[in-house]
């Protein structure tokens, strides 16, 4: 069928559309390609809560300022070591609301299932979003379920958006960094990535890495109720830290510097690293954040992290060096340095 | 892998697990086995905002009514006459929290892309729903892209997560309806599903019919800014006008009688409906509404629905007969009458 408006549409952003012209896995990486084609649709949608280019939106009705985000979950397995797809879509999306400053008090759940999935499999989705709402204090507040044919899905996919209340009057988002502020790493990297890795079928190694899926709502409070001067945050899902870092960087137009040898990774999972050729940097996490405070504030905002149970291990990992284009650089422990870049590829598909 | 929850589940809800043990294109259908399986779910989750069993939830923030809806679109074709999934998916949920009494303000939009989805049809699709959210007045403030293998999705699903301020004081909910109250329409039902069956690959009828689907959040202004006391509205989606009402009368423990006569359907319309052995009260429409105002407001509450370009063909429909189990029925234009029920198997699957 002809329609006039897919004209309109390469014409107004070309960009996602250059380097491919079919989705490719890489367009849900979480990194470079999937950055470029989100780019391309948040021209179509140009608005002022998207230009923060934040993890969740930030909106106003009268004085009362909400925290909006949304993500699907497409996860395989659904079941694997440390979590599920239904824990998942919970806290995933409760840590997005919780990475504008906000304190998650809502959520909706879309479902979409496929024609044979059994109910005994939908019962186990169902009931681990309950409890982990429970646990978050997120109300499920509505809900909608489609089903499609057999090899038209799989099994479960779930969207989850979630609605949070702002309760300060920090601006957290990339635009309030500013040069000279700590970066913060919330625990160990890459348990989520490899725990998923492991449990995919096919792959011949053995593993007892758990998944590091954990809520980070009570982590943001535990800064916020401090009166710390939180500058962002961001949870390092797709792409893993790197990604986050790069995200905030080219939002905020600065440099940043990260300490390799100041980032947690336990040693199970730099062995997996190892096996596959895998950056620990790159790979995704479920229950880790970044967080930049101004340098005075650093070890304050370390103890807050540290108070948090899944916390313990976070540490000052970085510091922002000064205007720029948003080029992140580690430097190795053995004193090299070297620009990260988001990933070109894909490296595990269906992460979450 | 074992799962503990799973048998909390079965046991709190047996319910909706009773008929099947898989999920069946029934349980998307917006019948009796769709009712089953959300009041299943609902079990789960309960809380306040669910036991209004409405279109979408309304959650108080301080002084102000906010109102959630979620909805998936996994509608097939994609592209059909009169609108496309990305139009739908913001009608869809703008419609469900104007059902609310809310006025729509912010779209999340969720997308969930199958591998090698041409960019061209993706592009289609944002650019619609970028029209569809000016048209409505809604800005789409944050989004999520998942990708899914080849023949782990089917091209583009569409989630969308609308939130509404409600700026009066009703409860426009199935609670408020009351003994006596007027059931309007708000114009010809049946015109999305004949559409899209006609757009159906493999179905040898020509036909002229375009969807219905329309944006009613305007119409539901023009309610409300007359001042009318509108009880309760539902847009009338799948499983048709039928749902619509069977679904309000049980939540409401209310009998209602709905005159067949009064209700408008196109003579193309009837005469497809004929073709394929289908009611019209059972088909599905994207742009048309139930309304509950008490009879005292019926005639200006039918005035203020046809003033909107969409609800020139309004009508009186039924009315609210007293207490009861949730019985809707029918009488025919030879004078006969039947009781309505949820379909109970699936009409048309992917409608929406």
């Amino acid at each position: 069928m002809s329609d006039p408006t897919s004209k309109d549409f390469t014409a107004a952003c070309p960009a996602p559309f250059a380097a491919h012209d079919r989705v490719v896995l890489a367009h849900g990486g979480g990194g470079r390609a999937m950055h470029r084609l989100i780019e391309g649709m948040l021209g179509a949608f140009d608005n002022e809560a998207l230009a923060a280019r934040h993890d969740g939106a930030v909106v106003s009705v009268g004085t009362t300022r909400l925290a909006v985000s949304t993500d699907s979950y497409v996860v395989r397995p659904m079941f694997f070591p440390g979590g599920d797809i239904g824990k998942l879509a919970v806290y995933g999306t409760v840590n997005d609301v919780a990475m504008c400053g906000a304190r998650p008090r809502w959520l909706s759940v879309g479902l979409v299932l496929e024609e044979g999935t059994p109910l005994e499999t939908l019962g186990r989705v169902v009931e681990s979003m309950r409890r982990a709402a429970l646990e978050t204090g997120v109300a499920i507040v509505t809900g909608d379920t489609k089903v499609v044919e057999r090899g038209k899905g799989d099994q479960v996919f779930v969207n989850t958006t979630g609605i949070g209340v702002v309760e300060h009057a920090l601006r957290i988002e990339p635009a309030s960094v500013r040069a000279g502020d700590a970066v913060l790493l919330s625990g160990d990297i890459g348990r989520h990535g490899m725990a998923i890795m492991a449990a995919r079928e096919g792959l011949a190694f053995e593993s007892d890495i758990t998944s590091d899926c954990a809520p980070l709502a009570a982590m943001v409070q535990g800064l916020l109720t401090r009166g710390l001067e939180v500058h962002c945050l961001r949870d390092c899902t797709r792409g893993g830290v790197t990604s986050a870092l790069v995200e905030i960087a080219e939002a905020a137009r600065l440099e940043l510097e990260l300490d390799e040898a100041a980032v947690p990774v336990h040693e199970d999972v730099r062995a997996a690293c190892e096996l596959f050729g895998l950056d620990p940097l790159y790979v995704a996490n479920e229950g880790r954040l970044v967080c930049f405070v101004p340098e005075r504030e650093a070890e304050a905002a370390l103890a807050a992290l540290r108070a948090d149970p899944s916390g313990t291990e976070a540490a000052i990992v970085g510091r922002v060096t000064g205007a720029g284009r948003g080029t992140v650089t580690v430097r190795s422990r053995y004193g090299t340095a070297r620009a990260l870049d988001m990933l070109n590829g894909e490296q595990l598909p269906r992460i979450c």
